[in-house]
């Protein structure tokens, strides 16, 4: 059996999981992203963990580190800029931790990559995605992430970058996004993109709603959701207007690479069918023509709780 | 030297090449695409053109037939269903032309594919996409053409039909488009959508213009491009809308496999800075952060009369 690391590094906190290549997590350590002082004493400590986590193996039956990260980029090694993570600037995590693993007698590779491309894989090799040489991963967490696959192979493009799917542009001069852009996909679809529609259509209209009894700051998916779920149109309407959306971005890629499937995860995913089948219908009616019938779109077959870490893992095998 | 004869099939007309591995052409016969009273008695006479053009070589040294035409299906070798062709429905141009060649004892390999794909694979192999790995190719013709061009590889995706960026979908509710849906990038980014912007202005405005000189059916491309060199504000506002609109769908396209260049080629390039100045500054403006300054945009290296040839002829090398 052969063992790989992944680990998945986060605004607050960082996991790190010893996975064997079937996708069993043998044990988990989490640290917390925040705590040290500088960039080098996090990455030390994430080094000894990766030292603790090996300890149950022989260190010749872990093929190496897996990560996942923010604005992580394949080529460079590096977590470029991100946001929002408390280190700033480009973050050389491949060349810092690989030295420290050497400094410790521990000479394994470090293969870093942004957290959607490591869902991909994650999906490519543990879930539905295996034997599909051409699909799309998208994420619906705060943001929206994508991992693009093409034969085989996940696209990263002359920067290392490709697979932007959020960052589409969908509507000209529409809702400003962080990126400093109007209109992007993610601005309408991801977990904010989904509560900024709730509270659109609470305050451009005076249609009846469970909603309206709350704080706009009290206004969730997972409300929107629980609405939804009660029968609440204004709820329910949110869904149609974010799978609509979708639904063109999606066509769009499509029409780019075309995939055989397209996958769906992360936060707005746990919505199941009142996402999905308004998305599919509006995907189908966005489609050109020579698509239609050859893509499907399903939910990710990975769980919430080991995605993260089983992708990032899974960019070692 | 090796040899490849390059066939490009057109609503009109079928031109046939022979052409060497530098990309010169030592000759062409051209047929009529319509005098035929069937398909077989079509695919006959390029069987015979083929075989004319072979004469001047020893059948060893010709590498095969690379076809570029309209709705063409690399994957499945055939045509599929061109609305401007006179031969309608699923045309199997590969099994059709190898088997007659086989009969005439001329076992020549058949590659078929769309126009756009083989003007990227010319450009690739005989003009500015030299060394390079990831590129998108646009044609501007009476439609959008492209190929996308990821690790040196054209993309075909699940369905062998990838790479519509033509057909990705721009201002929702937008201009109907001949596909059956609306706002494709198509009806905005191409001669006919050109000249449909110009018709729009002079309809919805009363901004004085050489162009009220003549009848709308007198509006084309060339008019407008000589009313644009002319200072004409109107017709230089249909570049500037044009310009807008492309940059938007190659922004978009940009964010899904990041290519280092994006070559434009066919009737509206000819308009050089005209479309290409504003294009640019529109193009980066669009562009998602990470991918400033990693894409140029450029002419095609190709000549307009031979690219045809040279892109199809190049699926064999």
């Amino acid at each position: 059996m052969k063992y790989s690391i992944g680990i998945d590094i986060g605004g607050t906190n960082t996991v790190l999981g010893l996975v064997n290549s079937q996708g069993s997590i043998l044990q988990t350590n989490k640290i917390s992203t925040t705590a040290y002082n500088d960039f080098d004493a996090y990455m030390e400590a994430i080094c000894l963990n990766i030292l603790d986590l090996c300890k149950q193996k022989n260190i010749e039956e872990i093929l190496g580190v897996g990560i996942g990260a923010p604005n992580g980029n394949y080529y460079r090694g590096v977590i470029d800029r991100a946001p929002n993570l408390k280190y700033k600037g480009v973050l050389e995590v491949k060349r810092v931790l690989e030295e420290k693993l050497r400094q410790h007698n521990a000479s394994l590779e470090v293969r870093l990559d942004n957290d959607a491309n490591a869902a991909a894989m994650g999906e490519k090799i543990y879930g539905k995605a295996r034997g599909v040489k051409n699909f799309i991963m998208i994420t619906l967490g705060t943001g929206l992430g994508s991992g693009v696959v093409v034969e085989d192979k996940l696209v990263y493009g002359h920067t290392g970058f490709a697979g932007e799917v959020g960052h589409t542009i969908i509507e000209e001069n529409g809702r400003l996004c962080n990126c400093g852009r109007k209109g992007c996909v993610e601005r309408y679809c991801s977990v904010s993109g989904f509560t900024l529609t709730a509270k659109e259509k609470l305050k451009g209209s005076s249609q009846p709603s469970i909603l309206r009894n709350y704080n706009e700051e009290e206004i969730t998916g997972a409300l929107i959701y629980e609405s939804a779920l009660k029968g609440d149109e204004l709820a329910l309407s949110c869904y149609d207007y974010t799978a609509k959306m979708l639904a063109i971005a999606l066509a769009n890629a499509t029409a780019i690479t075309s995939p055989e499937k397209i996958f769906i995860f992360g936060g707005l995913s746990k919505s199941g069918n009142l996402l999905l089948d308004p998305l599919k219908e509006y995907f189908e009616t966005y489609l050109f023509d020579v698509f239609k019938g050859s893509v499907s779109i399903e939910l990710s077959g990975l769980k919430d709780d080991s995605a993260a870490i089983l992708g990032a893992a899974a960019l070692m095998f």
